[in-house]
């Protein structure tokens, strides 16, 4: 593929010196420092301005067109979502196997789509449905009539319990679970009462769920991932959630049980949202945030319990004075001690 | 079983404006919103109570008796238990599995009861018990000298290392790791000198282990978990910790190593436990609690460090007042010296 | 083995009333309580010195010559290492099968060194290398082209994805993930953009990971475990950061992505550190710590924005004060005002 071509595919306008240039043909993606000549880079952080002088990539995906400098330029207002697009026109993942392996588990009653892929060592459970163009690796599990949807890749060990569904065009990284117990429990006097988990765990199409994640099924409703939604590794999502259309989840970051968010919700590395709080879409909760009630507004929050962010850094601020806020009080009491001894006199 | 006989199941007593209405048979339980005729439907918290005008449902279970309602009743001092002993009676997993599979490797040294189930592609080391009704689904390593008691559930993925014990009636969820490593090391001069983890770990009678747990082996003795304990998904327990009877443990959160809780022990989302921490029975730890020293009191804690809930509350009050305060302290500054120059003159 | 002999292997001199007695033979490393009469002991701990009078051991390691103590001793500067060192000479892990079994499934195009352990259930993909010594568990998969160095041991359900690489003498224990794909993508106004991650993960010779930690693939650039790193079990290392030689990370601690620390970095329980942060040799990240900006100094950080340790205890100190200071400051005022209505009339 050539830049001219990638470009239109990628709906990057171009800018070259040469237009010669935009003739060259192009087989990946790479950072400036990394990026050889039959390669493209892109410049979504201006800290890495300088490090373009020494390029030796065929062209550069920028945000604006920058004046001065000989490297071929594919400009789009989003360089950091057309470097991805473009990635992808190049990288797909390599699978070595093909068919349905003689040793796989296939329960008689799952129905496997005869295009679909099934590793060694992978069991499809009773009445499970394995769509077109679906993948299973090995060590995986699908339970008793789980769905997995079309094209959905589900790497090695990946756990998908009774009655589960999993989306079109999912990607399931390794060791992730889908629909284990929630965890839901009556503490008595005698002893902790379970009650059974009898909602399943829907995922949207396009998701993507990281290696080891957790989503729990639902206690009563299921669970329920919105369709684009980008969960990463070591996520937990506890029982009866739903997580809101193209929401992302970062590492080790949580949701409670029955919790609702917003589309587009956000939760950085170690946010935890508590039992029960319902989110408006747009919400993103910070680094470390401990969201313990239901909120109204859009935006960024912080802090444990969660302020939204500005309440937050004005919070920290005055905490790191706060030493020498002590101080102050004790001297000033000092101070109006000694007026008003003399106020006496 | 109609409702008359499902009330004496589980302890509660009726309450119906026409008597004829507990005789209606029924099969399960719902919410509110969502049961049906032929289920009961129960109501936990007061801000539903509204939802119950338009119940279809056959009863529900109240904490006492509501008058003004025509909905047959199930009354107990505890309507959550109630409830959850209502739908325990109802639900119970499917295995769509049946024997010891061919497919299974099983170690001829292995004791494996014959009324014991073995999945495909489990794997059943060398000395291993696995006693009678135990479930061994696919993808699961019994280790060396390990045991599994009567009636244990080990769902797909579960790891038991060598000569681990699991007590009987326990629930292992997908991917749970028991007895991998404590993490054990002494950094030296020269580089990181490994503490073999020669401890093992034991599971109580009636423990439940959530998805991609761990709970790792003890350094020198066992780690344990109590009789009745029931642990979230993504929960982490340290080498050589002791939890205490009837504990819960939250997604996300952890015991490092050598922590002895009391009994009823609850660790809420993100909480965590500090090396060797001794615990008195009944504290909770609160969500992203840091408990950094043992405790003699029982009760909630909060923050990091941890202190009594109510402390931390006020603390939280006087950090958001923090702002302000620092401007106050501005101001009398200001008069102060306004007053103290007046002072002078 | 002899004391004597024991003491030569760790470097420890030994200290005997009745020299005779470093001629017993010992076989096992326990705890002062546990450790019977052909086992030796240790003290690391001065809080346990009394617990010494009891000993049936042979022999105790200690720091520093104890004057008033009948038990031989072992005497070594760092005690807590001498310990190690001698557990390790005593205990060895088991392994119940050796060779490469047919009940595994191992791609033609794979290269398994004849030395090599295949347990049943493990899958070895195209291209994988694995080399002498290293022993596969069942339910691990090795995936294309990727290495697993000579004497790694890889316990049950590990997954290591294409092209990453394990070193020599690693461990890793089960469910580890070792180079699923890295948490990148690009919001965009119609839906969410996959970024191929295209790095792989290296890991260092001697390295040690937990059970179901995750170290993630890079997008471009290589994950990057250095040599003797330690992780624990439920560890997040993200796309493309680099853990300096001899690192610790503790139990639910994570890099995010793009990080880069220095050498001998500790991480301890819930610490993360924010993308992109670059950290020199020697920085321990405390237990819930928030490091979100790349700092200069080593040494022990505490708090979230992560400060110095001592500036973080200050706070702390400070913080439990303040609801005793807003209530000197309203004081303060109203004194205050007094003055100054005084001072008007």
């Amino acid at each position: 593929m050539n830049l001219k071509e990638l470009a239109s595919h990628i709906g990057a306008t171009t800018h070259a010196a040469n237009p010669g240039d935009l003739e060259r043909n192009v087989h990946g993606v790479q950072t400036i420092e990394n990026a050889g000549p039959e390669e493209i880079t892109f410049l979504t952080n201006p800290r890495f301005r300088k490090q373009l002088a020494g390029a030796k990539a065929a062209a550069v995906v920028v945000g604006q067109i920058l004046d001065d400098l000989s490297l071929p330029q594919l400009v789009h207002p989003n360089p950091y979502a057309a470097m991805a697009k473009a990635s992808s026109l190049f990288q797909s993942y390599r699978h070595a196997f093909q068919g349905q392996s003689p040793l796989a588990f296939i329960h008689p009653d799952a129905k496997v789509h005869p295009q679909a892929t099934i590793y060694p060592f992978a069991y499809i459970d009773q009445g499970a449905q394995i769509e077109a163009g679906a993948i299973i690796y090995p060590n995986c599990y699908i339970g008793i009539e789980a769905r997995i949807g079309a094209r959905s890749i589900l790497f090695p060990g990946v756990t998908v319990m009774t009655g589960c569904q999993v989306g079109l065009d999912n990607i399931v990284h390794p060791g992730a679970v889908i629909g284990g117990d929630g965890f839901g429990f009556a503490p008595t006097a005698e002893g902790i009462e379970k009650i059974p988990q009898i909602g399943a765990v829907r995922l949207g199409d396009d998701v993507e769920i990281g290696s080891n994640t957790t989503v729990d099924r639902g206690a009563f409703d299921d669970t329920t991932i919105g369709k684009g939604c980008k969960l990463d590794s070591h996520v937990h999502v506890g029982h009866g959630s739903q997580l809101g259309d193209y929401s992302m989840m970062c590492g080790l970051s949580g949701l409670a049980g029955s919790v609702k968010t917003g589309k587009r919700f956000v939760g950085a590395g170690f946010s935890g949202i508590a039992p029960g709080v319902e989110l408006p879409d747009g919400v993103t909760a910070g680094a470390m945030c401990g969201m313990l009630t239901s909120q109204t507004e859009p935006g960024l929050y912080h802090g444990m319990p969660a302020v939204p962010a500005n309440e937050w850094r004005r919070q920290a601020i005055a905490v790191s004075k706060l030493p020498e806020l002590l101080k102050t009080v004790r001297t000033l009491t000092a101070r109006l001690e000694a007026l008003e001894a003399a106020a006496k006199t």
